[in-house]
């Protein structure tokens, strides 16, 4: 049976074993899911041993990294294929139309937390070499293969391992399917992601909960104080006022504002998308260049006082806050992160205590040229799976592994990625299109097998 | 046995009482605990029927009223007793020392949801009556009672009541024990309340949540919003910038100031209860002015986007804030309601929209000359209560009740209050003094004993 029969055949063993896959609450951030997320360590390393000569489940300080090698050609190229097992909290749960953690077909999508962010585009990897290895007996080339299970939590086991690994790690190319399509219709690949700090902070007034009766008049508010800190974070033009924030911003090319403003893109269907009344954003700059080169702040979570059914007349004693900045060439995380925290506890008034103030990941953009031939290959591929002509993008999202591994090794970085922009990675009822996912196996398989003949 | 010597030998049998109704929880917001707060009502019914001829519960949308009479002396004065025996929510239970809704002891307090607003100060009524019935036989006047479930939730099914029933209710004076002393060792008189609005809103952006890669930038978030709208509630000497809401507040006289800052009461003592790095209020006004003559615009509640442990890169659909005015003479609820109101929508950017916007009560604050023999008659019994000279004192808090029943029957309003600006009314670790619980009950039986010899 020839590669593309062997494909089209498996269909429904792909889609239920993916569906497996699935189920496991892999959830990173939450203690109470460690097992699970063991567990889908487990179910991953088992998957690959039926077309890797060699598995490892290699234990960390939190979750376990998975790591895979047929290394049989030393003529053929290597390539590592790197993906994340771990998955978003599913919370707020009311809001899925089907539970979080099963898998649920409707309209031609895959519902389930996990679908596409990035348990289904780490499946359409293991689906593709299992294709490949079923019907040539081995893989076209050398292929290094890491799943870590931390994404979702700022990879710390991962850059440990990789610190203490490079060898083990090196190649010709760094393959990821972590990142999205321009649309429906247009595979794409990606040549360009944003960095991504995150931070947590507490804030302390009263000793504790008053009276707003009793007190209210003569006592600060933490509630207050946060909104009056985040109400500074941005200016009317929404520039981010960290002082020093744009400093090492590269400004972009015209050729490349040109190409990136000029893709099959429509920003009626972005705010389609998002469903907000009205855009905002910040001032000379388009859509599209707002999200994947542009520098953002960005509150993610942010509570305090009574959240319950009906009335409490209280003043609370704390309030917190997590936010995120997210960066671009040639931003410095550890600069940004000292940036914001000495600007955020500059502005906090003497009414009120810092308590807790942390970084909690820091991660670096990342941008290439997309010149090397593989990314031509990847182009072939995609059209391929894809009866289409790919397009060469950049992301808003972030994938710290990528620029790591680009700065350690200086070789390219393929990202086809499969996912679609209204798909709520990281929302309730998160999917993927099932046309993406069987398109997928089908331009990635095609690519390994490419490989072999460049 | 006479009155003083049966308050002294029963100490421990009202104590032990009071611990009976405390352990009731009785929480009135939530509807989890509907069946606990109708079974405080029966508790406040059975207590009563000791020492009057008739008692009632009576039903109503949301909790039942207990209301008693003794009315058996057409020569006496009738006075009528109002207090509440719902509490408010025990949240954060993790804060408090011992369990929020089991009585405990500790450096002579009395901890517990309730044990000073109100079920403890109600308990003084109940214990003084009891007194008074057990040694003199009778009680020494005409005494209705009005013990309400809804105090903390804004008090609909009292209004209800009141007014289809204000022959019932129409009495001589109206003495509560819902407020505080000014301090330890200073039993006072209040003669002023401040009004509260309670109000609640909710504004959505996206139409779910957002990764905050791919979108961030281009989109409006929800916590933003909300904090760029209340950083403009209150200027730089913390006026609130509510257009209007000054213009019905009465200013106070010469003399009332002179009275109100030369009470024995000191800012060190505020300061420490407070427990903050530093004070915050309203520019040109003293503390005790502040808190007790001058309305305010606080946030006791505000949430949205991820919560839990970790990170989570997310745009949030919607955000969500609880906050109140409290109000002074000759502010208007309904007025205020409005203003706010259309202040708040004129300020949201049409970004997002806000989808709720709710006034869950309203009410009208109070103050009143103390020139009527029953405040001279309330001043005496506490000084026979606790050894020492009462002083005439307004308050920060809210019995809306007090204000409906003054603008309906113009008599005086006794308000006798028991419980310490650090006592922790509506947060964990509530507690009472025993000490003022005691001499509570002697003073309340002294003063209605007194007020038949009037």
């Amino acid at each position: 049976m020839n590669l593309t029969d062997y494909i089209e055949s498996h269909r429904n063993e792909h889609l239920a074993e993916l569906k497996q896959f699935l189920k496991i609450p892999s959830v990173s951030t939450k203690a109470e899911n460690k097992a699970d997320v063991e567990r889908a360590a487990q179910w991953v390393a088992n998957k690959l041993r039926g077309s890797f000569s060699h598995v490892e489940v290699i234990p960390t300080k939190m979750h376990p990294l998975v790591y895979a090698e047929s290394l049989h050609d030393a003529s053929k190229p290597t390539v590592l294929f790197y993906g994340h097992y771990d998955v978003q909290p599913p919370e707020p749960l009311e809001l899925w139309t089907s539970p979080a953690f099963e898998p649920t077909e409707r309209n031609g999508n895959l519902y389930c937390r996990g679908s596409v962010d990035d348990k289904g585009q780490v499946h359409i990897h293991l689906a593709a070499f299992e294709a490949l290895h079923k019907t040539l007996g081995k893989l076209p080339i050398n292929v290094k293969v890491l799943i870590e299970g931390e994404e979702e939590v700022g990879s710390e086991s991962l850059y440990e391992f990789v610190k203490g690994n490079k060898p083990k790690l090196k190649a010709d190319a760094l393959v990821v399917s972590d990142t999205g399509m321009l649309g429906p219709g247009v595979p794409s690949v990606t040549y360009g992601l944003r960095g991504l700090n995150y931070y947590q902070m507490e804030i302390s007034g009263p000793a504790q909960d008053l009276h707003s009766g009793v007190f209210g008049g003569a006592v600060p508010n933490p509630l207050t104080v946060l909104c009056e800190l985040f109400a500074k974070m941005h200016d009317k033009n929404f520039h981010v006022t960290v002082p020093g924030f744009y400093d090492d911003v590269a400004a972009l090319s015209k050729a490349e504002r040109k190409a990136l403003n000029s893709l099959p893109w429509k920003a009626k269907d972005f705010k389609k998308t998002v469903g907000a009344p009205e855009l905002c954003g910040e001032k000379g700059f388009s859509i599209v260049e707002q999200v994947w080169c542009r520098p953002t702040f960005e509150l993610n979570g942010l509570w305090g006082g009574y959240m319950g059914e009906g009335a409490k007349t209280v003043i609370p004693a704390k309030a917190w806050a997590k936010f995120s900045t997210r960066l671009v060439p040639d931003q410095d995380p550890d600069r940004i992160a000292k940036q914001v925290e000495k600007y955020i506890r500059n502005l906090l008034p003497n009414t009120v205590e810092c308590t807790m103030f942390e970084t909690l990941s820091k991660g670096k953009p990342w941008v290439a040229p997309f010149t090397h031939p593989y990314f031509k290959a990847a182009q072939r591929a995609l059209e391929h799976g894809f009866g289409k002509k790919a397009v060469f993008i950049r992301e808003g999202g972030s994938i710290p592994f990528v620029t790591d591994m680009h700065d350690t090794f200086k070789v390219p970085c393929i990202l086809m990625g499969f996912g679609l922009p209204d798909e709520n990675a990281h929302a309730p009822d998160e999917h993927i299109s099932l046309e993406n996912y069987f398109g997928g196996i089908k331009a990635v398989a095609n690519f390994y097998q490419d490989l072999g003949t460049v």
